[in-house]
Parts: structure tokens; sequence; C-alpha cells
């Protein structure tokens, strides 16, 4: 037994997270000290009435009332969405909990009798009927949890963005804090949520399960499969609701009517900033929040079946919970130093201090799992791995934790060398725009495919050595080791839209040149933290998803998943090509929902006197409805394809196909997510890059409509179902399908394979 | 024993082949009738002086002339190029040669004893030495081969390109049939020139290994090997050759000077055409010989160590030989179909009569394959699969040929579907164009992602099935299946570059408006057929690899590659990874020597006075040279990685890794492959459709010069290194890596995995 008490874990993990909810709560408090005034007082619901603190002069009352305005009819949009969305999903829950309780009840034919166990042999588990009806409770909390943290995120995020760019008026340090702290709310209230409904359900499932732990967190698993299945429609709705209102937006806008973006002429503008907020915020909350569910649920599982299962040691069952406990005291104390310790004054102080974030909540979170590995874990103790029982020493899974930890540093880091504008890659890629967008697009794809290369060795060398130190179960805790400083980085990656919704605001009310200059490079360093954001996303769920593929391989009863037979190998092939498919239906959905959202904007532009001139308003409400329309629409069959995948694989071809097309989909997914979040984030810097012209290479490609411009801007448009629609919804394809596998594995394993059974 | 005695096989199989290389000549004689006049009559060496048959007055003596000199400049530019090339090449050989030698010989320490046999267990074989020095022979006669296949395909290819334009003046069905003809040529002497190698290879090698198979097909194998590497540098320098031409000369004469395509004017329109016969011409034909050398080296090496090989019945063992001899038969009645017993009329009919081509073949073929499988094979016999024999009847190999061979038409005909615009797909594409590039770009990414679904599908139920039904050397005759219509499936294939070319020489020789049409609608059926073409190369590369990946295993000594070892997972992860890297290098090349070239052209349009107007001859040659060192200087980083990989991850990481390398870059190669080079020929005839304006849709986003059209082109521009450069070059990725590792998996098996045997 390792130094920590049962009780002392009992008391201090809530403990942490309710530390981590009153964090959030502070900074959601010092946000609200800046007023934003207005007419209303209704939709928005934080009451904060008439004018703000003394500016300096640069705006008028009347913009600040216009901010208001804007803010409150982004703040509805979105909250209209989300709440129209969750309409069409509470009909997916209620259908695929019938499925979950149906299937898995299923496996011993509802029988109400306790059964022998599994893994823990010669004692008496619960009837499967009872894993059947808790896996559905479970998954139904973690759907609804994950529902929550994106739709508090996009609270905060709508609720902070005028805020921000009230704050650039006092200058750029003020509103970095707003947008910074704002990011903080969502990132110490996921991490908080996410732990403590977690903690407390499997507090309340073991007042039935008693001693039975491979029934208690067999079930809940439930709780990462709800998560993860409620981030893909989150994900891919919000992407394609996001793209196809700013593809639109900047298709008619930017270059037809050569107008601004964020123009309040452009018909299609308040959708665009609502889907930041939908897509970007409410998306990656869900998305973060289902990685970080999983790699629990991965990791608590093979545990329950190992030494610490069987041994009933509680606190070293618990470790996975230790870590994210410790992790939100990590990224608290990590935070006060963009907060409070240092101050911005500069713009180009912007970007190192989120960089800087990172690092910080590395090295102290290497400390952090020191502590915890050494007075949570017993000295030595056996991990399961496949059939067999591995000899592991405590020190083995300081090393699990940390690599994976340090391998998402590494992947932030990749990440911003090929999207950020101050290295020569995008550089380069904005050069290549003097030929036209032809070679800009050669250029940025070249780019997207090369920055693949060093995130997977990093995530090859983290699976290796966690793999080998405490295989399965390494890799389940090194990948929350590289969620476990995720406070910081949702804080740092909401932050992203946040400040893009900011400037957006600024310039539709009409804010002056000054303000608008602050607010684009707070947006500029904010598109490169939301690609190190993906890149965390992205490297989190191979980990995760290759430690839930153990599990479910380990739950199947599988001992081997061979290339060399044909099953596995078809499995492989076509499991690869689930990307594809995938993301040929995304990008066609922006795509579609892009042209039908063009001709409505050109249609508002031809057939409504005095909108070029600005004297008559435009129709944005038709326009947040082809978007909302369509990403309703859209999102059904890329969601059907990633769920009912390994319902019928593991039906009709059985388990071991369905590992090849886990195996194959991690692998070819992590590929294209990464290079085309990174292509796409390559070209939008690189229009960025132009636009402020801050060196004379920039100067001589721009300025803004020249022909370079143009063409940076093609590869912008281009880039954005890329790094916004298909590209992250890829992290939630792999993580979801290997989810569903381990949650429905005692059904295949007991009915499945029925094609090959009848050949 | 099966009905064929060994005498009639050592007949039928050169016989075949010697009647293959006659059509060749008899096709080649066919297409010498159309005479070329001209003031030269060196440097083509081909000797038709003066003026060739009567014309119908559409144009002069002096166009005639012309004709002449350009198909001079390009023989000539592409026999200068291949030569430098071969130059480059030949260190390469020498060196590897070396490589393979030391390596193989240090397997038993370079000793001259004999051995105990591996699998032909109680017998005694030849030395490794004598295994090292043979394979390095069978290397050096694969690439020899290799680089003959792709230099007399260039010269038949540079030889009928002028004769086909000449045809256009008497009509679309003699052009066609001049087109169709010289493809024939290439096709059949490739696949007759490989078989006979092949074979006398074998018979030659026989005379020192006598009773010792294994020793024997295992060096056998260097030939695959060696075919493979030379087709690496050839789609690859050639693809990087012809691509930076044509983005270049595009960029600036159809997008900044608005100037039609293959101009005179234009300074990069002779690098752009002696592009299209090493790339697309040379570089196929290596790839495919490639393709097909590797599967019979496969088929041929697990035969070896199967009962065919111990029990010494030379028929059954040459099965895979038989079948390409039957091949050449087959595709020889096949082209009568098209030359002689159909008449092309109208324009409209060329696409129908080159899918007729593919179904007729594989009807016949079929056919074909259950003759020459029931009397060459024994009705029953053992096949060895990873360690054990698995009995197999002869009616079971029937299946896994024609299950290969119908693959590859269903691959076909999916590429067609997605790549011609007579179907929705395209026109989808091209409609898009309305909102200009950027949905262009969006669309036809979407499309060739989810062209790659069906493919995979029939990919993956061949394997499964040949798998099932006789192990590796199942998939390895499915590959032959597929590769059994090569001389049908590269007549139709070089017959696009050959009308892209003919098109190209009408255009720069002034010829009129009428001819221009008709070369023109050879060059859009061309652009279909090139993308089929491209479709097999996958579809059989594809099944190749594995076939050699299983042959790699059996060698290695491995008994399973299971997913959920750490050295075989992160195999996996980075195999995976490597089409990206490979993708990332080819298409910045492209992309650098592409600006480069622009840079010229611009240079010669600002500089050389009258060129505009058409007083002043560019200068080609400078763009030529551009052209040759970018490929040459730029084919090497990416042919590095393809060579040193399996050196690497063998030496250092073992054998396992390294078979998880080969299966994760085949599966996520395939899909690269396939999904790059559909986007790319919808791209292209997107933007023929929208040129060719055929009807109402199309003339609504014509004509040429419009705004669709210019996004039109953009995509198109895009297209060319995906299609042409990375694309392709994947193939042989994915083979070379399989047969590279094979060839070396003795030395792996005995001396690898250092790294991890250290620690």
């Amino acid at each position: 037994m390792g130094l920590l008490s049962e009780g002392l874990t009992q008391l201090l993990i809530p403990l942490a997270a309710l530390v981590g909810l009153a964090f959030a709560l502070l900074q959601w408090f010092l946000v609200s000290r800046v007023k934003v005034s207005g007419s209303y007082g209704e939709g928005n619901g934080y009451k904060d009435k008439l004018i703000g603190e003394a500016e300096e002069g640069v705006d008028s009352l009347e913009v600040t009332i216009k901010v208001a305005e804007i803010q409150n009819a982004i703040s509805i949009g979105a909250t209209s969405f989300l709440f129209t969305q969750y309409r069409y999903l509470s009909i997916f829950v209620g259908v695929f909990s019938a499925i979950i309780f149906l299937f898995l009840g299923s496996v011993k034919g509802f029988s109400t009798k306790s059964e022998p166990c599994t893994y823990n042999t010669g004692n008496t588990c619960k009837p499967a009927l009872a894993n059947a009806l808790f896996t559905t409770i479970a998954f139904l909390l973690g759907a609804l949890t994950s529902v929550l943290s994106g739709f508090f995120g996009m609270k905060i995020a709508t609720y902070a963005n005028a805020r921000t760019t009230l704050e650039a008026r006092r200058g750029v340090g003020k509103a970095f804090i707003t947008a910074f702290r704002s990011g903080a709310v969502m990132g110490f209230l996921l991490a908080a949520n996410g732990l403590l409904v977690l903690y407390i359900t499997i507090n309340l499932f073991k007042l039935y399960y008693g001693d039975d732990w491979e029934g208690l967190y067999e079930s809940i698993t439930g709780y990462g499969l709800g998560g993860s299945s409620m981030a893909l429609f989150g994900r891919v709705g919000g992407g394609i609701y996001t793209k196809a209102a700013d593809v639109g937006a900047d298709l008619v806008g930017k270059v037809e009517r050569n107008i601004p973006e964020d123009d309040p002429r452009n018909p299609a503008v308040i959708a665009d900033n609502v889907g930041d907020n939908v897509g970007d915020i409410a998306g990656m909350g869900s998305d973060l929040f289902g990685s970080y569910a999983e790699s629990s649920c991965a990791a608590l599982f093979v545990a329950s079946i190992s030494s610490f299962g069987i041994s009933h040691d509680y606190t070293a069952m618990s470790y996975p919970l230790i870590i994210s406990s410790m992790g939100i005291v990590v990224c608290l104390i990590t935070t006060l130093f963009a907060t409070d310790l240092f101050e911005i004054k500069k713009v180009n102080e912007i970007e190192p201090s989120l960089k800087r974030q990172l690092l910080i909540s590395t090295v102290l979170m290497t400390a952090g799992i020191a502590a915890v590995t050494f007075v949570a874990l017993p000295s030595e103790f056996t991990l399961f791995s496949f059939g067999t029982n591995k000899a592991v020493k405590n020190w083995y899974l300081f090393f699990c934790v940390a690599i994976g930890l340090w391998a998402g540093l590494v992947i932030g880091y990749t990440t911003e060398y090929y999207t950020s504008n101050a290295y020569s890659p995008v550089q380069d890629v904005a050069d290549s725009c003097r030929t036209g967008a032809a070679t800009n697009v050669i250029f940025g794809l070249a780019l997207g495919y090369k920055s693949v290369i060093i995130p997977v060795f990093a995530i090859a060398f983290a699976i290796y050595v966690s793999f080998s130190l405490a295989a399965m179960y390494g890799i389940a805790v090194a990948a929350l080791g590289m969620l476990s400083t995720i406070s910081t980085g949702l804080a740092i990656d909401a932050y992203g839209p946040i400040s893009d919704n900011a400037g957006g605001i600024a310039e539709m009310a009409g804010m002056s040149h000054e303000i608008r200059e602050r607010t684009d490079a707070l947006d500029a360093a904010g598109n490169t933290t939301a690609a190190i954001g993906k890149g965390f996303a992205i490297g989190s769920a191979a980990l995760v998803s290759l430690a839930l593929f153990g599990a479910y391989v380990s739950r199947a009863g599988i001992e081997t998943v061979d290339v060399l037979t044909p099953k596995v190998f078809i499995g492989l092939l076509v499991g690869a090509m689930l990307p594809y498919w995938f993301s040929a239906m995304t990008m066609k959905s922006v795509g579609s929902a892009a042209l039908k959202m063009v001709e409505e904007v050109r249609r508002q532009f031809n057939t409504i006197p005095g909108l070029m001139e600005g004297t008559a308003k435009p129709d944005y409400a038709t326009c947040v409805k082809i978007s909302t329309d369509a990403s309703l629409k859209e999102m059904i069959p890329p969601g059907a394809l990633v769920m009912l995948t390994p319902l019928i694989a593991g039906t009709f071809f059985g388990v071991e196909t369905l590992a090849g097309i886990l195996a194959g989909s991690l692998v070819s997914g992590v590929q294209i997510a990464i290079s085309a979040s990174n292509t796409g984030g390559a070209w939008d810097n690189a229009k960025k890059y132009i636009e402020a012209g801050a060196s004379e290479h920039a100067k001589s490609l721009g300025p803004k409509g020249s022909d370079p411009h143009k063409a940076a801007v093609i590869g912008d448009t281009i880039g954005d179902p890329l790094k916004d629609t298909s590209g992250p919804s890829l992290n939630i394809l792999i993580k979801l399908m290997a989810v569903e596998s381990l949650v429905f594995a005692p059904f295949f394993a007991a009915h499945g394979g029925v094609l090959f059974k009848w050949l």
C-alpha cells in the first residue's frame, strides 16, 4: 500500500475539484468586473447594466451600446443553436442508451443471477444485466457532463468577448488578461467538473457494486462513451456551422465585395461569430472533456483487473483521479504567472507569455507527478497485460505519466513552429503566394504533411516507453499525463476564439483602428494557440485511443492482434480508410453549406438597397438559419459512420476485425488530423503575416488586396474546414470508436462475428 | 503433378514472351508507316524522311516540318534527361549493389560453406555468400530491365506523338489508333521483356543452384528490388521534372499572360512536353514493371518454401510465370478489338472503347486463368503459411487470381467514375468553381477522399478471400492476376500522355483549330485512362506489398506481427506517417522547382523583345535545364527516405518494428495515393469540362478565361503534383520498402535490432 490512506484520498480528490471550481468562479468574477452597457438586460442574463469604467475617450457611448448589442446577438445566436442541437442530441442519447442496455443486457440473456468474475477468479461478480444498467447510467452522466462543459464554455466565451473588446481600449495587456481569464474559467470548470462527476459516480456506483470492482469500473467506461459521443456531434455540428458561415462570409465579403473581415454590412457576420463559440469553444470543450473522461476510464478499467483492483487498494486504484487533482492545483499556480505575476505591455509579448504557460505547467506538473506517484502507489504491484501479469515498480509509472506530459509539450511547440508566422515554414508559405493561390496550396499542403513527423515520433516514443514500462496501463496514464495540464491548455486554447470574437465585435461596432490593431494582435497569437490546442487534442487522442484499444482487447479476451491474419489485416486497411471517408463527408458538408451561404449573402447584397453603403441593415437571421440547418442535417451521416462502424464490424465481423479497424483508424487518423489542422493554421497565419506587414518581406507581399494577399485569402478559406471541421473531428473519430468498442466488448465477445461464423 | 509437363512449360513461357515481343514490333511497324517529315534525320534515329502520305490539305508542308522539328526537340530532351538520370542512377546502383552484397554476405560471416536448408529440412543448401552474390546479380538485372522498360516506352512515345498529331488530320479514328498502337508497343514490350528476363535469369541461376530452390528463389527477389528501386527514382525524378515544367508553364502562360496551353511562345513548353514522356511514360513503365517483377518474386519465393519447391514440381513452381504468359496472349487478342475489330468514328466513342478494353481483357483472362490453373497445378498441394503448412486445392488458386483481376476492374471503373467529366462527381467540382478556387479545392479534396472507399473495400475483399484460400501465396497470385492484363492496362495508360503530347505538338505547330479539337478529345479520354492506370498501379501495389510483406515475415522467421506489442505498434504508427513525410518532400520539391521555372519564364517574357508577339523564339533550353537540375537534385532526399528506412529500422529496431512499419505505410499509403491521384485527375477534367462546354451546364461556367475557368485552372495546377508526383510515387514507397525488407530479411533476422538488444 502507498503512503496515502483511503480516507485522505476520499477527501483530497473532491477538495481539488472544489478548489478548481472556486478558482473558475473567481476568474469569472474578475472578468465580470468589466462592465458592458447597453439597452439589453435580458437574454444574456448577467444583468450588467449601464456604462462601464472610465475609458480613454477613444470611443463614444454609442459605440459601447453597439458592442453590447452585438454581444447580445452573438450570445443569443449561440445559445439558441446549442439548444436546438441538444434537442437532436437528446433523441440520439435516448436511442443509444436503449442500444447499450439491450446489447449489454443480452450478453447473458438478461439474467439477473450473479456470475463468477472474469479476472478476479474465485469471486462472484454482479450480473451482466446490472453492468448494462449502470453502463447506461454512466453514459447518460458522461453525455450530460460533456454538454455542460461545452455549454458553460460557450457562455463564458460569449460573456467575455465584448469585455475583451472594451478592455482593449485600456491597452493590450488588459484585454489579454480578460481573454485569458475567461479561457481559464472554461479550463478549470471543465477539469474540475469532469473530475467531480466521475468521483461522485464511482462512489455512488460502489454502493451497489461493493467489492465487485471489475463490474464497477467496466460500467464506468460508459462515462467516457457518453462524453465522447456528445463531443462528436459538438465538433462536427459546430465545425460545419462555423465554417459554413466563415467561408460563405469570406467568399462574398472579402473576395467579391472587397469589404474587411467582420464588416457589419456582411449578412453572414453574426453567424460567423456565433460559429466561433459553438465550434471552437463548445466543440473543443466537449472534445477535451471526452479525452479526459476516456483516458481516466481506460486507466481505471485496466487497474481494476490488475493488482490494485484485485487487492482492493482504493488509493492506488484512484491514481488517475489523483493525477488530475494534482493537475488542477498545478494549473492554478501556472495561471497566476499569466494573470498576476507578469504583465503584458507590448503586442509581441503575447505569444511568448502563452508559450510560457505551457512550459511552466509542464515543469511544475513533473514535480507534481513525482509527488503523487510516490505517496499514492505501493512500491511494487502487478498490472494486467493481455492475459499475463506484469510486475511494475511505482517509479515506472512516474516515467509513464511524465513522458506523456512532455510529449504534449513537444507536440505543442512543434505545432507552434509550423503554424506561427514568426518562423520560416509559414513565411515560406506566405512567400509562395507571390505566384498565386496554386503554389500557396501546394506549399501549405506540404507544410501540413511535414508537420506530422515530429509529433508522430514524440507519440511513438511515449508509447514505446510507457508500454514497455507498464503495458496498457502505462499508455492510459501517459494520456492522463498529457491531459493533466488540461486547464492551462484549454485556457490558452479558448483564449483564441474569444480574441477572434473580440476583434469581430470591435470591427462591427466601428471602433477605432487602434483598438482593432490590438485585437488583431491578440487574435494572431490565438490562431497559433488554437493550433497548439488542436495538437494537444490529437496527441492525447492518440494515446487515449491506444489505451482504450488495449482495454477493449483485454475486455474482449483477445490475446494477439496479428496483422498476419486476414481478419485483422482487412480491418487495418478499412480502418485506415475511415478517416478519409469521414473527412470527405465533413468537407463536402462545409462546401455545400458555404455555397448556400454565398447565394444568400449575394442575394442580400443584390436585393437590399443601401446595404453596401451601410445605410440598411442586413438580415443576419437568415444566415444564422442556413448555418444551423446545414450543421444539424449534415452532422448525421458522419456521426452515423463513427457510431455504427464498431457496432457493425463487431457484430458481423467479430472482435479481431474490429481490433484491426481501431488500430488502422488510429494510425491513419492521427496523421490526417495533425496535417489538416496545421495546414489550416499555417494558411490563416500566412494571410495574417501579409496583412500585418511587420517585416520587409511581409511588406513586399502586401498590402491587403494585393495579388499575393488574394492568393493567401484563398488558402485561408480552404484551410477553414480542414482546421476547424474535418481535422479536429478526427480525434473524436478515433477515440469514440475505441471507447464504443470497449463498452460493447462483452457483447461482441459473446455474440459477435456472425458473418465469419456463418461462413 | 499437373497436366502440363516440365518440358512444355519450358517451351511455352519463352514462346509467349517472344510472341509478345513480336506483336510489339508489329505495332511499332504499323505506327512507323505514318511518315513524319522534316529537315532532321539524326538525333531521332528512325530515318523517316520527307513528306508523309496524302493529307486532306488542312495543313501546309511548313506545318509538317514544324511538327517534325518539335518532335525532334522533345525526343532529344527526353533522351538526354534520361541519360543524365541514368548516370546518377548508376552510382546508386553501384553503391547499393555493394550494400546488398556486404549485408547479405555477412549473414554467415562470408562463409563459403554449404548450410542446412531452412525450410527443406534435412537437405543441404548453398552458402549465404552465394545468395548474396546472386541476389546482387538479380538486383542488377532487375534495375537494367526496369530502365529499359522506361526507356523504350519513352522512345516509342516520343516517336508516336507527332505521328498521332499528323494522323489527326485524317480523322479522330486514325489518330486514336496510332496513339493506342504506340501504347500497346510499350505494354507488350514491357510485359514480354519482364517475363523473358525473369525466365532466363531463373534458368541461368538454376545451373548453379541445382536442387537448392530455396536459395534460388531467395536470390531472385533481388530482381524485384532492382526493378522497383529504379522505378522510385524514375517516378520521383520524372514526376518532379514534368510537374515543375507544367506548373511553371501554366502559372505564367495561362494565368498571367493569358496564352493557351502548349503555346510555342511559352519558354517552358518543351520542358512540359518532355516531362510527359519522362514522368508519365518512363516513370509509369518502370513502376508497373516493378509491381510485376515484385509480385512474381513474392509468389515464387513463397512457392519455393511450399510443397511446389520442396517436391521440385517445376511447372507448379512456374505458375506465376504461366499466368503472365497467358496474360500476354489474352491482351494480344484484346488489342485487336480496339485496333482492328471496331473503328472509332466519333469523339465520344473514344472513352467507351478504352473502357471496353478493360472489360474484354478481364473477361478473357478469367477463362485463361481457369485454363492455366487446371493444367499447371496438381489438384492438391500444401502452401507455407507462417510456420505451418496449409492444404490447398488447385481451384482455390483460380479464385485467388481471378479475384485480383476483377478487383482491378472494380478499381479501374471506380476511378473512371470519380475522374471522368461524364459523371456527377467531376461536374460537381466544376460547378463549385462558380464561387472561386477555394470551394473548388475543398470539393476536389473531398472527392479524392471519397474515391478511396470502394477501391479499399475491393482490395480488402480480394485480400480476405485470397488470404483465406491460399495464405500469402494467394495474395501474391491475386496481385499477379490484377497485373496479368498489364499489356492492355499500359496500352490505355500510355495512350494518355501520347495524346497529350500530340495536342501540344498541334498547338505548337500552329495547326488548325479542327485538329486541335480532335487531339483535345483524345487527351480528355487520356486523362481518365491515366487515372485508371494509376488506380491499377496503386491497387496492385497494395496487393504486391502485402505479398512481399508476407514473404518478408516468412523469411525473417516472425510468427506473429502483434499490434499489441510496443515494438510493432510504434512501427505501425511511424509507418503510417512515412507517406506524409514523403509527400511533403515531393510536393515541396515540385513547388520550389515551379517557382524557379516561373521566374525564368517571366524573365524571358520580360527581357526577350517580340516574344509575346511571336516574332522571337524563347530559350527553351534554360527551362529544360531547370527541370532537369531540380528533378535530379530533389529526387535524392525522398529516395533516401524510402531506401534507408528499412535498413535503419531493421538494423536498429529489428524485424518486428520493421514489420509494423511496412504494415503501417501500406495501409496509410494506399489511401493517400488513391485520393491524391483522383483529386488531381478530377480537377484536370473539371477544367477540361468547362473548356469543352459540351453541355448547358458546362457552357454556363465557361468560356475559357471566365472566373469559374480561372478557379478551375488553379485546381488543375494544385492537382498536378498530387496526381503525377506524390500520389503515384507512393505506390513505389510501399512496394519498395517491402521488397527491400524481404531481400535484407536474412541479415535483419541474424543481426538486426541492435538498439533494443542493447537496451
